[in-house]
């Protein structure tokens, strides 16, 4: 933690200290909904833009650039560690990230390395030293962000996107002990990852557990999950910044979840944010959670669910205004930008 | 309900009445996990299997010769009265069901009409009569279904399969006036259809709603769907059987989803099932919850699931025992059986 009181809104809220507007920044804020971003990914892949430092730096800037977001997060994806580790990752155009030769045995986990963040991750490393170059005299603090364990290992045994986690889920309950080892060589590899991000220059963490969630009830989740989700949040305490521990689809165990660890506990749009915030404990802040459909809707329905989730906070010291969960593709611009500055207006910001 | 004490211990734990044993039966038990039903699929569409009364009946009746299950469920898909309302739904191999020209305007909603089962589903309701003529004999009750309001709505506007459901939810907060007659329209074809299998000799009828804890928080579920289902089961109760239901993720907001109505609540696997009941009152029955990746597990693991299960129900009156979500395709036929029989013997079955 800082010695002295942060004044950035955004880092202020992640430590529960007053502050004039509610902070706002989007997940996936910088992406396909952008003209911009759409102009940089026409000429290059979405591993090219990662890997790139001066690419994915532009990139992170876009929308700090383009609205008045209180935080940026570097662009990146939480799927490339895989790569350092051993497996062969691939963006298919129109499919999404697949694992070519993704886990199906204990040899295979065996085979994983646990090399450095500087070796694997050097891009993203050099990414944001860029990025927090360009924004730290603006004031506005930098995110970096890596995937959960689970999230991780279960990409690695589905080798896509999946609907169900058949393969991930057989194979945690067919073979505990190489399952214990998955989880632990992505432990070891995101901490690195993560507290390396810190010393280039990131100003808080988000660790993203999107699909434990929705795979896993809550009695799962306390046995495959919470040790190793709980190891992570205690080695990233040597960061020395608030860490956010943001998942989906765990609205009936967010106490759960909230045991694990972090600063900022970040909720889906499953529940009402005063609901989340309950379940959660108030001494810890909270991010969230517009529904990302909403930024769909007419500006009547969309101020309405802003008001929502406003009047939920209740101006409680801690609130960090975002989506539920990544923005859409197909949303407007002007809405992002209305949804932004209402958020502002009707929060203080003068 | 009836006058009497119904003796099957399916229908008897539907009311709340002890048992010699907990009933069990699966979600999709009769489906592509069973060669005898490959057989048939491998002659006939979707459409043909479900539209011909004879094939529909045989095919109910497939697991409960094979397996010692204590109701059977008439197969049939919860989509086939959308095409009797005036869309065109085709089952697309290897890729599922579609809908050709999705709702998109409110026009497309004045345009769908609102017939009598008789005169749309009437192969499901012959069906049903052929296969209560074997199963009453051998004293197993037959239940019927049909798809919950929001669950069709959404198919009816996204087309076919959704990860985001954006399309419908988009469309329900920019035209609630439309999405508001597209609903009732739902609830009355359904209610039909619902009161029809039971005059045509379905013992019991589950609504399932797979989408809308997907799709919705706590908030949309109360505006745009609890009053749905609720005049639904409402106008169910004429039919006088035990109704059930049913629907999937929605764990932090089961009190609502109950209060909709149903004797029986139906959950999924993503909670404990002690939890569950607690949320959900223990006035109501309970349908649930095995996770249906647990009969892909080995045997240990799938015991020690189906025994959490029963401990967490620990004998109260009113459980009825089955899969959290229908069953998978690639579950080996010896571990439903020995899954069928195991719950049996552990609850008390000579």
């Amino acid at each position: 933690m800082a010695t002295t009181e942060p004044t950035a809104p955004f880092l202020r809220a992640c430590h529960k200290l007053p502050t004039d507007h509610t902070p706002v920044w989007f997940m996936r804020q910088a992406g396909r909904y952008m003209p911009e971003y759409r102009a940089i990914r026409a000429q290059y892949s979405m591993l090219e833009t990662i890997q790139t430092p001066e690419l994915a730096a532009e990139i992170t800037l876009q929308p700090v650039n383009a609205f008045n977001f209180d935080a940026a997060i570097i662009f990146s994806d939480i799927l490339p560690p895989l790569v350092g580790m051993g497996l062969d990752l691939e963006f298919v155009k129109g499919v999404g990230p697949r694992i070519n030769k993704a886990i199906t045995a204990t040899r295979d986990v065996d085979m994983l390395s646990t090399p450095p963040a500087e070796e694997i991750m050097g891009g993203t490393l050099a990414a944001i030293k860029l990025a927090v170059a360009e924004l730290e005299p603006r004031g506005i603090p930098l995110i970096g962000f890596a995937g959960a364990p689970f999230t991780l290992a279960s990409y690695a045994i589905e080798g896509g996107g999946s609907k169900n986690y058949t393969k991930a889920k057989t194979f945690m309950y067919s073979e505990p002990a190489a399952w214990k080892r998955l989880m632990n060589k992505l432990v070891t590899v995101q901490a690195d990852y993560l507290i390396n991000q810190a010393k280039a220059g990131a100003s808080a963490l988000q660790l993203f557990d999107s699909w434990a969630g929705h795979a896993l009830g809550r009695e799962d989740y306390k046995r495959y999950v919470q040790p190793y989700n709980t190891a992570l949040f205690k080695m990233l305490e040597r960061a020395g910044v608030p860490l956010i521990n943001f998942s989906t689809g765990t609205s009936s165990y967010l106490d759960v979840v909230a045991s694990c660890g972090g600063n900022v506990v970040g909720v889906d749009w499953h529940m009402p944010l005063d609901w989340a915030w309950e379940h959660i404990g108030y001494d810890r802040a909270i991010q969230g959670n517009l529904d990302p459909v909403a930024l769909l809707a007419p500006w009547r329905e969309l101020k309405a669910r802003i008001d929502d989730v406003l009047d939920r906070a209740n101006g409680r010291p801690g609130h960090i205004f975002n989506l539920g969960h990544g923005i859409f593709p197909n949303v407007p611009v002007d809405n992002v930008r209305r949804a932004v500055d209402y958020v502002h207006e009707r929060s203080g910001r003068p």
